[in-house]
């Protein structure tokens, strides 16, 4: 039912499916290169809320209406729903989720719990724990500027190694139908640190987890980059990215032919004022339940790595002097579907 | 391997057991009736680190060295480590594990993530995901203060209704070799939020949570009060077990001459100047993996509900004058030893 494969990576072979998925965004996402992709937007970020951390939790609801519509099922058919987001204390999720007759899994990996959440729910649904489970993650730029660095109003300026947190959800229904979109496998990535301090540079903090987690999933599955169509980093950035690359070359893999950057996908960085790129946990969670969904169903893919990554640091923990760990999990994504390339 | 009853409820046919455990306390905690049955204490609460925070994370290495230590394995061979806490982004769980060799899921769910991280471990193991998973919590009475409500130096009092964040951390490692004192079945509760507002009262927001995953896990199983030798809560302290008593008394079910909670047991209220008693990640995790592990052992214990509970705030979501949603799992733990009662 399940494989393991070296320490970290399983394949799930029941190969649980991609049954309903939903993304909800901000205006300037979606007015970024592939917002038209994405269901549903508000036009001030506030989406009907008087608050910038109520709307964060409206966007949930959003993205997990959506998902359950596309599923067909009602919220009751899910049996275990995994959530998190970047708010302290998870209340993104947790106002969301609250007096739904859903089980609540919460969880925190930073910028990496999408594909965690994703990984746990089709892991469920894999070993027959559940027939349903859905995954739902989300950022909010507004109300993770004002906890992790200052209020909007201070207008305070960034330095161009920053990112710019997505304001967005993605909600995905993991299911036993068969729909031709399933998870094929899993790989849990440990905790790096190599000593980034600069909470103004998260890419670079995120790039040596990302580096291992992917090194170890070739080493474990027997792989290699040409196997795959696609490489989904979840947010390194334009700066992280580099560094990936360049942490990967000392191991002579050369993955910039076939990997995109949803923190890089989301924006123009030409174009608007987004500095390193996006992250966020709704950043990768965003972009996987539309534009890399609809090229699953559309045929362009039929075999990607999806893998996000979470810098582990706090403010507090900054303060302190920390240096800032990083972490990554992968989850690989196969499409049967034979509908013709558009 | 897993038959799931009802919509929460998963027996694990496998046995997973409890193969290392490890319990880690404050001075305030030693103090305490129980205070013989942990594994260490620290006579400062600073675990020789400049800052509560970092005493947080030793606190959790700790716990995790005497598990390790206790089930004679080294921390490569565990294959999977559930963490949380209750500090901001986690920071206790993460700096803990930071740059070991084990693939880590970071879980949040309030004072109720213990029971959430030994279930999961608990999972894994049973269906041969892992031949070894850890949980491991933590709270810390300065850390939490600090962030939650004021920095100790303010000397702010606190209301009766209030509970003292337990200092403490508490680590188990499941396995699959047979030690006799295995997780029998594991249910994961829903959000309930029946409006409570008062950030001073987490008991009363936490009581009606548990009382729907007690009452779910009854009907699911078939079981009734009578079944189990005790019923632990995780930390609803004085206020909130009297209102779980109340609620459950409506469904007709009176578990007062079986039950203890976790918040209680630890301090001597007459005594300690803890209000209505303990709460935190930290309550239950050091409690189990030492009072309620010691009690399996020795024949005392023979069949258990494990419930911890938690109360999903942050201090934005109270000053945006929110209700406070709270949740609750439960573990039902066995033991086959057959040494005699002592």
């Amino acid at each position: 039912m399940v494989e393991k494969l070296g320490k970290s990576t399983y394949i799930l072979k029941n190969k649980p499916s991609i049954v309903g998925y939903g993304s909800v965004v901000g205006i300037h996402e979606f007015e970024g290169p592939i917002g038209k992709e994405f269901d549903h937007f508000d036009s001030d970020c506030r989406f009907g809320e008087d608050s910038f951390e109520k709307a964060e939790s409206r966007m949930q609801k959003i993205a997990m209406e959506t998902a359950l519509k596309r599923a067909k099922i009602s919220e009751n058919k899910i049996d275990l729903v995994f959530a998190g987001d970047l708010l302290n204390q998870c209340i993104g999720s947790t106002f969301c989720l609250r007096n739904t007759p859903i089980p609540f899994i919460g969880l925190y990996g930073a910028c990496s719990t999408f594909t965690l959440s994703l990984a746990l729910a089709s892991i469920t649904v894999n070993c027959n724990l559940t027939d349903y489970s859905m995954a739902i993650t989300s950022s909010h730029f507004c109300s993770a500027e004002r906890q992790y660095r200052f209020p909007l109003e201070y207008g305070s300026i960034r330095p161009q190694t920053s990112q710019r947190t997505t304001t967005g959800a993605g909600a995905t229904v993991i299911g036993k139908g068969n729909t031709g979109i399933y998870v094929n496998a899993v790989s849990f990535g440990c905790i790096e640190d190599l000593g980034v301090t600069d909470a103004n540079n998260m890419g670079a903090a995120m790039a040596p987890a990302a580096a291992n987690t992917l090194k170890t999933y070739f080493q474990d599955t027997d792989t290699s980059v040409e196997d795959y169509d696609l490489i989904f980093t979840g947010d390194l950035g334009y700066i992280g990215t580099k560094l990936l690359y360049e942490l990967l070359e000392m191991d002579r893999i050369d993955i910039r032919y076939r990997h995109n950057d949803c923190g890089l996908l989301i924006y123009d960085r030409n174009r608007q004022d987004v500095h390193s790129g996006g992250s966020g946990c709704g950043c990768s969670a965003s972009v996987f339940n539309s534009f890399v969904i609809n090229r699953l169903k559309n045929g362009e893919f039929k075999n990607i790595l999806f893998m996000s990554t979470g810098a582990l640091l706090s403010p507090t923990s900054t303060l302190q002097g920390e240096t800032i760990p990083g972490i990554a999990h992968i989850v690989n994504v196969k499409s049967q579907t034979i509908t013709p390339r558009q």
